[in-house]
């Protein structure tokens, strides 16, 4: 305690984090900054009520594209509304002139207008700023999302209480890395439908495109499973005020599509599911002590058929549920005592020849559960276990790095072996610490250790965590953003992107645009935002 | 950075704290725990068409107090809202029977009703729960409130959807310490009014007694003063959008009283003054970089008579706006490079016979500021620099013992000086870490350190501090309950009153009665409220 406590002598200045010289940067507060961006000093006027965003005559998608009709509402809404409501112009200095218009142009054949993203859907865009026409040209909608979101919207003044206006500018931008993910766990304390709502909002601001929903796990099952009812039932932690209905998983859903996100649901087996024992009778391992059962459960039951059955049922549901073409199976942090302390798995262990290494029961289980989501036509993800532990996965697999020792030797190994993988080992935002621990996530590169060309096309990107001990509704948003706003554009921009001072000043601005939306973003440091958040 | 994301090999129990195991504390969820309690299990049903609180008929308050009124509707409300709604009463189990009134009586003639808190307030009560009448008694006004928030309300079953219901209580309880304080800054970030009311709502659920409102500081200085406008003019961060108005203090002030706190507020000098400078020409030193001024200031310039006739005018306001016996004067950090770049310090030195000790200029400086402030009848609080420093303090003067080395020390030589003293050294809430640092807070005993019963007394107290660097609107609320609520009952109940899992059992529920109140207290660790958080 007084090794902690000594950093508190000097009051106000005692982290090992820098702390940035203040100043402007030249980018205003674009975040996370595109890959090419040209700003001129031309500044053009843009009028509340004038302004209005159309889509180009030759785009392949239009008013009857409900997510772009969606989108221009969104963010007419973010730009204007406190202006309109002014319903005045008080121009304070000669502006080269109006802009009156955006005009949005999907370029290919195919919009992708109904469909869902996907890890290689286009996300391209460009960017034209100029006067009396600004034009965003992008292939497919996803593309014309993200430029709506950061590209056009953000750049200077945007978010002063003074008359909108915009510079001249061109953007030519593409994200880095195809999976720019954020895990929230549901299981440790159950979010209400809205606190992942805004978070997925302020996800699209950021430019993520995958909500890894980390849904069930020991503590509770809030995921009402149409199959098996009893699953949440029983192993919610209340079994209609704390779950997810179909119909909120539905719209959690078409809520992130709309702004171009993923959602990979996580069903960690064969660990971390205490909480599907107490609806589902035979499931979990039954522990002993001695020579009789102690009345605890370990891990699912790796040996009986029972158990297989019930998986390739839950998992043709999930396959339904949820249309991404992914589904996370977990696999990390088997405890092997119970099944150590079981006899039936002892004999079991023998017959199999499997000698003492559980690790090889644990990837029996495993092999079988894959094989069974396999037939679902869907792909997986599995924590860095399961590779580690030589079990045989397709080769689309996506292994997810979390382990804090030995980051670079893993994603090495688990691109020699040629699987695609996704970083979360830096960016764990439970762990929380004094001081401004956003430039420890922005240091991070997912691309630092040794290996050929072809391995690290192989990292498509990573995911920040935010496990769920220590966080719910009532203080999950401030502590995720925008601290979640790092990785964000360390996923998205490019590799050389890393000055910190300039990336201070530009989140500094982001963070407040948030704040103003109404996400109660917390503060990087001392100062403050012309508009202060309005909740408690 | 890999020593601390070591541990984060195991994703979810990876700290120093303890993790209490979880049961049921025989004092359900009072906190802080009564002095004195016995609770039997016969349960009374409470219910909200027929219970009412009523003064006695002896009691020497009544319907003309405005603060016990205010308080009764409150309660009221907290307990009742949404029963009543519901407005049917599903009893599911025999209950002893009714409780249909609180008779709240007022013993001393003198009830304080009109009067504000004080260091030498009796806030005692006692509380007897039975059927039909509970009685709730106390001297002065402010036991009745201390006994209503935690006293009555907070036994069994009150924040559950069920029927109100209490079981037989009889409790007899004081406060360990007299000065239980929150300092918030104001300076660093601006905090806006309902954040502030808002939180003061959250030390009465705590017991927490003092605000210490570090109002201004380097940053920005939001205080409008009527006599010296152009302070915050100049200083605050927005001239009207980010100050606290003379009625926006006094409603503050006001809001605080009818909850028994007392607003202290903190104008430290010499030192922490930046934002001073920007509305008072010649306030503060100008530094020289070789023989011209460089263009920045430093401390308060302690060699010019118009410093101290500001000085005079500024606390002449401070002392009519702020109704407390007491102003806290700060005088810590003074950094004296500043001071010795500067030749016209330098030759005031040498005329006062200072030699090269800084420390005496600063003592000069402060000794006549604590004379000014004697004139207008406060008495003061101080950072410890001062007393370390050896400027000679009036004999009721309060030394505020905040740096963590040495605490015990410090407060043996404090005490053997003679002076109250308050400690805050462990309790610097700003220090964020992992896992449940709650514990960290609740360990610590502010009587520890070797001394005469005579030195123990005279440390009256102490107070959480919630540094403004890194929290504003956004995330304070959270960040500061319930780990506040640590210090609160260690401040509050007896010394012994030490046990981690009962404490555990207590602080969860009585975390989530906050929650359900409408203040957004981050969760103690996995798990769930009845009612969760409503906001985002």
């Amino acid at each position: 305690m007084l090794s902690c406590q000594l950093s508190a002598d000097w009051q106000h200045h005692s982290t090992s984090y820098e702390e940035p010289t203040l100043g402007d940067s030249p980018y205003g507060s674009l975040w996370p900054l595109p890959q090419k961006v040209q700003i001129s000093t031309v500044v053009f006027k843009l009028s509340g009520a004038s302004f209005h965003i159309f889509d180009a005559k030759a785009s392949s998608s239009g008013a009857s594209c409900r997510l772009l009709q969606n989108a221009y509402r969104r963010y007419d809404e973010y730009i204007f509304t406190s202006s309109r409501k002014q319903g005045q112009n008080k121009s304070k200095k000669a502006l080269a002139s109006d802009m009156s218009e955006l005009q949005v142009w999907i370029t290919s054949a195919d919009s992708e207008c109904d469909s869902y993203p996907s890890v290689t859907s286009d996300e391209s865009y460009k960017l034209s700023v100029d006067s009396p026409v600004a034009v965003l040209k992008a292939p497919k909608v996803w593309g014309a999302l993200r430029g709506r979101v950061h590209g056009f919207y953000s750049t200077h003044c945007l978010y002063s209480d003074e008359e909108k206006s915009i510079n001249r500018t061109d953007i030519h931008d593409f994200p880095r890395f195809a999976h720019r993910g954020l895990l929230l766990d549901t299981s440790r304390h159950f979010l209400p439908i809205k606190v992942i709502l805004a978070n997925l909002e302020a996800m699209a601001w950021n430019k993520f495109n995958v909500f890894h929903w980390h849904i069930v796990d020991d503590p509770s099952f809030p995921y009402l499973s149409r199959t098996f009812p009893q699953l949440s039932q029983h192993g919610a932690y209340h079994p209609y005020t704390h779950v997810y209905t179909p119909s909120d998983v539905k719209m959690i859903i078409e809520f992130a599509r709309l702004r171009g996100i993923r959602v990979v649901p996580e069903f960690d087996t064969p660990g971390h599911t205490q909480s599907w024992g107490k609806g589902q009778k035979d499931l979990l391992t039954p522990c002993y002590s001695g020579a009789s059962p102690s009345g605890s459960f370990g891990p699912v039951n790796p040996m009986l058929n029972t158990t297989y059955d019930f998986m390739s049922m839950f998992f043709k549901e999930v396959n339904t549920v949820f249309p991404d073409a992914y589904v996370h199976l977990g696999g990390d942090e088997v405890d092997f005592s119970c099944w150590k302390s079981n006899p039936d798995i002892q004999k079991f262990m023998e017959q199999q020849g499997f000698g003492m290494d559980y690790s090889k029961l644990e990837s029996f289980y495993i092999q079988r559960l894959l094989d069974i989501v396999t037939t679902t036509n869907k792909g997986y993800m599995i924590w860095q276990e399961v590779f580690d532990n030589g079990v045989k996965l397709k080769s689309d697999t996506v292994v997810h790095v979390w382990m804090g020792n030995k980051v670079e030797e893993e994603l090495q190994k688990v691109t020699e072996a040629g699987f695609t993988t996704i970083l979360s080992a830096p960016w764990y935002l439970d762990y929380i610490s004094y001081g401004q621990d956003w430039q420890k996530f922005y240091r991070a590169e997912p691309l630092s250790f040794k290996g050929t060309d072809a391995q690290k096309k192989l990292v498509i990107g990573g995911e920040a965590c935010l496990w769920g001990e220590y966080v719910d509704a009532t203080n999950l948003t401030p502590r995720l953003w925008p601290r979640a706003s790092a990785v964000g554009e360390r996923l998205w921009s490019d590799r050389d992107v890393r000055d910190l001072n300039d990336a201070y000043s530009r989140l500094a601005k982001h963070r407040c645009r948030m704040v103003q939306r109404g996400i109660p973003a917390e503060p990087l440091f001392t100062g403050y935002c012309a508009h202060e958040y309005k909740g408690v």
